[in-house]
C-alpha cells in the first residue's frame, strides 16, 4: 500500500487537500487524535495522511472568560501551560497529552480525568471551523457561550472521528485554575464500599470534587512489579484515587478532613493518605495514569472501555476472571468511577483466537444487557465498528450512514472506521 | 384555517400520528416548548397540533449517579420538586418553569439562570427519544455519562425546535442539591465595574459561583413602577444579583463575606445586601425575574436575546438609546451578564412599523459586528428566521437545510420555523 503524508498549516490548504481528494476519489486519513487504541488513526488501505501537526497556532485567548480559540495541531500539553500560565486550565487532561492534539481530542470526543468535574466537550466545545469532505470550509469558531441561531452544527463533529469532516479549528472554555488540589489515595475493603465510598464523598465535598478513579489490587500489584512503584497503603482489594480542586485551600482541606474522618471511622476505607504539595500529589497520580504501561509490559493486553450502571460495574471483571481461568495471566478493572466508566484488562503471554473467542462477543453481550456502552471514551475506530449494534438500534445506525452518505458522499474521510461494514 | 390538538399517551401513539402525517403531508406542530417569545410553538396555516401534555411520567431516578428519564411533556417545575425531594436539582432554571415541559426546553436549548453553573443541555442532556418524520423511532435514551459508540445523535434534536423530530422522553443528569444557597444584590457605579465585580467574583468565588445576573436603573424603576418592588440598596446606575450555591454554608459565607469587603473596599460596589433565608433570597430574585413582566405592563415590548463579547455587552443599549431618543418609551439592558448573554428590550406606546425599521437591522448588523448572536438563548422560531445569517455563514446554512431535507424530506415537522425562508 502507499502512503502520502501532508502536513498543511491553515484551513485553506485542508480545503485544497480535500478538494482534491473529493474530486479524484482519495481516501484521507486525518491524524493527530487519541484513537491509538481502536486504530482510529491509522490508514488501513492507500491513503492520503493529513496531519494537523503544523496547524499549532493559538489564534486568541480572552482572560475574562477563559475561551480559547486555537488550531486544530496544537498539543493539549502545550495548550494547558498556555493557559495555566493565565490563571486557567484545559477542561480536559488525558495520559496522553504530550502527543495529542486538541482537534483530534474533539474528533474522538475524548473523555480524561477531568470529565467528572467539566464535563463532556459537548458542553465545553464553543466553536469549531471544519474542513468538509468537498473542500468547504464550515466555520462555527464562535467564542460565545450562547448560541442558538439554527442547529447546533459543530456538535455533529465532536466525536465523529474524522469521518464527516476535518477540524482546523477549536474555540474551547477553560475553566479557571483551582487555587487548592488535594489528593486522597485510599484503601477500601470491597466494591460496595467503594461505591459508598462516591456517595459520601458526593456529599461531603460537593463541588470541589474533581475526580474519583478506582483501580483494583492487580492493579497495585502490577504497577509494583513492573513500573516499581509502591503503594502508599496497607494492601486492599481495591484503591480509590480522589481528587479535589478549589478556590480556598483551607476551606478544601477542612472538607477532606472531614470526609476523611467520617470515612475511616465509619469502615469504609480502611487505610489512606492525602497530598497537597505537587510531588506527592503526581506521584500518587502515577499509580492509576501509569496503569496502562504497567500493562502492556505484563503481556499481551486485550483491553475493554466501557460505561456501566455504577452498581454492576465490577460484576464484569469478577465474571471475566472466572470464565478464563488459568487461561488470561492478569485480569483487571479500573477507571473512571465517578463517571461510570470501567477499563476492563485482560493480559496473556500472547494474543490467541481462542482467548479473544472467550472474550468476545461476551464482555460485549454482557454490557448490552446491562444498557451499557461497549465505547466509552476511547470511540470506535476501526476494531470497533462491528460492535456498535451491542449499544446503539438499528434505527439509530441507519441515520448515522445517511449522515455519513450527506456529508461525504464519496466516502473519502477516514474510511473502513466507526461505521459497521455492512449497514 | 383548521386546526387540530393531538394528545398521545406514549412514544408509539406519536409514531403513529407521525406516520400518519407523513403518508398525507400533513403539517405538524409539536407544543410544550418555551418557544413563546419568537413564535416557535405557535402554527402558522394549517397543522395538526401535537401536545406532549400527557406524556408527564417519571421513568427512572438514580439517587446515586443523579440521572433522571422521564417523558417529553413532564413540567419542569414538577420535575424540580421530584429531585429535589431525593436531594438533587435540575441543571436548568427558568422563568417559565411552571408551564414548560422538559422536550420543550431540549427542544429549544433552553439557557436560563443555572447556565452559568451547570452548563449548557448539550452538555447536561445524557440521552433522548425521539420520533422522526417518518414514525420511526429513535431510541439514544441512554443513561450513560460517557458513550462514544457513534455520532452522537442526539446532539442533533438539542435545540432544532421540533424542526427535525418530536422528542418522547429525556435523560438527564441532575448535579446534587446544594446545602447552602446565599444571594447578594449590589449596586455599582458603572459598566466597567460590573464587569471587573465580575473578574473578582469569579476569583473569590470560584466553585460556589452559580449566577452572575445584572440589570440597569432603567429595569429597577420600572419593577417599582409596574410592580411595585423596592430596591433593596440605594440607586446605582447597575445593580448585579450574585448566587452561590455549595456543601457547606459556613465556607461558604465567608467566601462571600470576603468578596463583599473586597468589592464594598475598592469601589466596585457602593451598596450592597445579602441574603441566606429562603424568603430573602426570593424576593431579591424576583427583582431580577420580574423584568419581563414589568416590561410588558409598560407597553408594546421589541425584544432581543444577544450574546455579545462581554466588554461591549452594554454598548448596544446606550447606542439604541440615544438613536431612538423620545420615540421609544424606555431602552433597558439586562440579562444573564456571566454567560455573555443580553437581553435588550424597547418599550413604547404601541408596534410601530418605523420604530421597527429604526431597530432592524441596526440591532442585528451590529451584533453581526461583534461576532455576536442574533439569538443566544431564545430560538429561533418563526419570526426570527430569516436573521440567522447575522450569526451563521452561508456553508452553515446551506448544511442545516440539508440535515432537514435528510430527517424531514416532506417539510411536515413545525413548518416555517428556524430555517430561513429562502436559501
Amino acid at each position: 500500500s502507499s502512503k502520502v503524508l501532508l502536513r498543511p498549516r491553515t484551513s485553506e490548504e485542508v480545503s485544497h487537500i480535500l478538494r482534491h481528494c473529493h474530486e479524484r476519489n482519495l481516501a484521507v486519513n486525518p491524524q493527530g487524535g487519541n484513537t491509538g487504541m481502536v486504530g482510529g488513526s491509522v490508514p488501513v488501505f492507500d491513503e492520503i495522511i493529513l496531519s494537523t501537526a503544523r496547524m499549532n497556532q493559538v489564534l486568541s485567548f480572552h482572560s475574562v472568560s477563559g475561551i480559547l480559540v486555537c488550531q486544530a495541531g496544537c498539543v493539549l500539553e502545550e495548550l494547558s501551560r498556555y493557559v495555566e500560565e493565565r490563571d486557567f486550565i484545559m477542561p480536559l487532561d488525558l495520559g496522553a497529552k504530550g502527543s495529542c492534539h486538541i482537534g483530534g481530542n474533539v474528533a474522538t470526543n475524548a473523555g480524561g480525568l477531568r470529565f467528572l468535574r467539566y464535563g463532556s466537550l459537548h458542553g465545553t466545545v464553543l466553536g469549531l471551523e471544519v474542513v468538509l469532505a468537498d473542500g468547504t470550509i464550515l466555520d462555527c469558531l464562535t467564542s460565545l457561550r450562547k448560541d442558538n441561531t439554527g442547529y447546533d452544527l459543530k456538535q455533529l463533529f465532536i466525536g465523529s472521528e474524522g469521518t464527516l469532516g476535518v477540524i482546523t479549528a477549536v474555540s474551547i472554555l477553560c475553566p479557571p485554575k483551582p487555587r487548592a488540589v488535594n489528593v486522597a489515595f485510599l484503601g477500601c475493603p470491597g466494591f460496595a464500599e467503594v461505591l459508598q465510598t462516591f456517595s459520601t464523598c458526593k456529599g461531603m465535598l460537593g463541588e470541589i470534587l474533581s475526580a474519583f478513579e478506582f483501580m483494583d489490587v492487580v492493579c497495585m500489584q502490577l504497577v509494583g512489579r513492573h513500573l516499581h512503584l509502591a503503594s502508599p497503603v496497607q494492601e486492599s482489594p481495591f484503591y480509590v484515587l480522589i481528587e479535589t480542586s478549589g478556590s480556598n485551600a483551607g476551606h478544601d482541606a477542612e472538607k477532606l478532613g472531614s470526609f476523611l474522618e467520617h470515612a475511616l471511622g465509619s469502615g469504609l476505607v480502611t487505610d489512606g493518605t492525602m497530598a497537597t504539595d505537587q510531588t506527592k500529589v503526581k506521584m500518587l497520580w502515577a499509580l492509576r495514569e501509569r496503569i496502562t504501561e504497567a500493562l502492556s509490559r505484563d503481556g499481551y493486553v486485550y483491553k475493554y472501555d466501557l460505561s456501566l450502571p455504577l452498581e454492576q460495574l465490577y460484576d464484569i471483571v469478577t465474571d471475566v476472571r472466572a470464565r478464563l481461568g488459568p487461561r488470561a495471566k492478569h485480569v483487571v478493572g479500573y477507571g473512571h468511577l465517578g463517571d461510570g466508566n470501567l477499563h476492563l484488562n485482560v493480559t496473556a503471554e500472547a494474543f490467541s483466537p481462542s482467548l479473544l473467542g472467550a472474550l468476545e462477543p461476551h464482555v460485549y453481550e454482557w454490557t448490552a444487557r446491562q444498557q451499557g456502552s461497549v465505547s466509552a471514551e476511547h470511540g470506535v475506530g476501526f476494531r470497533k465498528r462491528d460492535v456498535l449494534g451491542y449499544s446503539k438500534p438499528p434505527e439509530a445506525l441507519q441515520l448515522m450512514q445517511q449522515l455519513k452518505a450527506l456529508l461525504d458522499p464519496k466516502g473519502i474521510l477516514n474510511p473502513y472506521k466507526m461505521l459497521p461494514s455492512q449497514a
